[in-house]
């Protein structure tokens, strides 16, 4: 069983820094938005097929540990992957490091639904998913223990 | 016949400001359309009609001179005003200043149509607006020509 | 012993919603960012001071829970409260609620360090923080236990 | 004489677009900051450089068409080039297009100025441009004239 896992790659630009001269924290929300974005288009549910289905994953839970600031001009490495499925819910997993030093920026995890909007009614996961990823158990990012 | 014009207050938090330890200009535009928004209300287009109607404002053209910059934790003030109108379009303009010490931080005009959504078909503006408006001339901000 | 508590209170304009047709998350973060300044105000850590003694505030975990969707032009009460101290670091408490008809839109909790920048070096909180702050225990907001 | 240009792309992601179902405006503008990051690296004011130096390109005047909307998970190209140099000013414009379809999103042109921060000192522009840029003339994009 292989676990879907993607890899984005962000420049920091002034807009992303605050003048504590650091990365602003609504910055790397929309670097793992982009990264969720292509994980969820390997799980199927592209930008394209949302736009003409108005079937979307919902972030419903986000937990963020921010432990080393990033700066203007740092090249960051996003990497997200499918944690593990529930029936109705799944749990995404994100880390945002500096590849240059080795230095991890962030960690996130995302719990999600898939509803149809406009009436936000939650849908069942799509049936092929608990065959495909049913046995994924959560893994801890290299080197340490994810709380 | 009386300008449609409307005053709205900001302070500058962390998330507006770069890290050359200024306002970023994106900050700015959110200002500024959250005074547009208050001042199409004025004209009778208020984002709960829009919601339910599906008629827009949209911005066509926008023009920004920025004077000076503003810092973390400055209260603004963003006053904005219908300039003049034409047939299918309008103008407003609006300046952001530092009244704690009168400082015009910057001056913008934009020119906006009405349109339907999600057609993107353009409206003419409301039947009433000749007769309201129709001889609005230009004003320049106190003190300075609008270039 | 009072707890500090403060009330914020926003507007959703068109930049605050997405395609989906609902508020987007990012936006919620400026919503719960502008509450804590002000709530770090009332602790003792303005803006202008912060600007004139780099001693911030940073924020360390986030957790948000989202609960309903918010939509454009919806009023929306950002409530923020201290929920616990502890030596180094503390704990901040909010709801987002829509009181026009009492929807429950988001909870959120993060845990701060206070840093001296740009060093990024943690401080002890202030010394009378303790005598203060120190006897107080997480509360669920009304009608539900907190996660 | 070559004139500085660069093409960068973006994919529309659900944050960079509004409940009127396009692009939003602000949205248009990170990307054209990302694309003028990059030119001024041409330029020979790359990020890393301005952090350490503190002298900055910082813009005075932006002019934004809006001609046609994007959407969700439209491809864009964004084209940004050197338009003219004066003594301590200088020109860039861009195009934003939709490949796919050959749509043009939107022009914009910016007047710059280098500053050198904290102070907001305006400098000179680079001792070499005149001889390698001042004999450039502004240039319409393919098909239209620039207003």
């Amino acid at each position: 069983m292989s676990r879907p896992r993607i890899s984005t790659f962000e420049q920091v630009m002034f807009f992303d820094t605050d003048c504590g001269g650091v990365v602003h924290n609504i910055a790397y929300l929309r670097f793992i938005e982009t990264n969720r974005t292509h994980l969820a288009e390997l799980l199927g549910m592209g930008l394209t097929e949302m736009a003409a289905t108005h079937i979307f994953p919902v972030v419903v839970r986000t937990e963020v540990d921010y432990r080393k600031p990033a700066r203007l001009a740092d090249k960051l490495q996003v990497d997200g992957w499918l944690e593990r499925i529930e029936r109705l819910r799944f749990w995404v997993a994100f880390t945002i490091t500096r590849p240059t030093d080795g230095t991890e920026i962030l960690r996130c995890r995302q719990m999600l639904a898939v509803i149809r909007m406009p009436e936000g009614k939650p849908l069942r996961l799509p049936a092929d998913w608990a065959g495909k990823y049913g046995q994924l158990q959560p893994i801890a990012p290299a080197g340490r223990g994810m709380r």
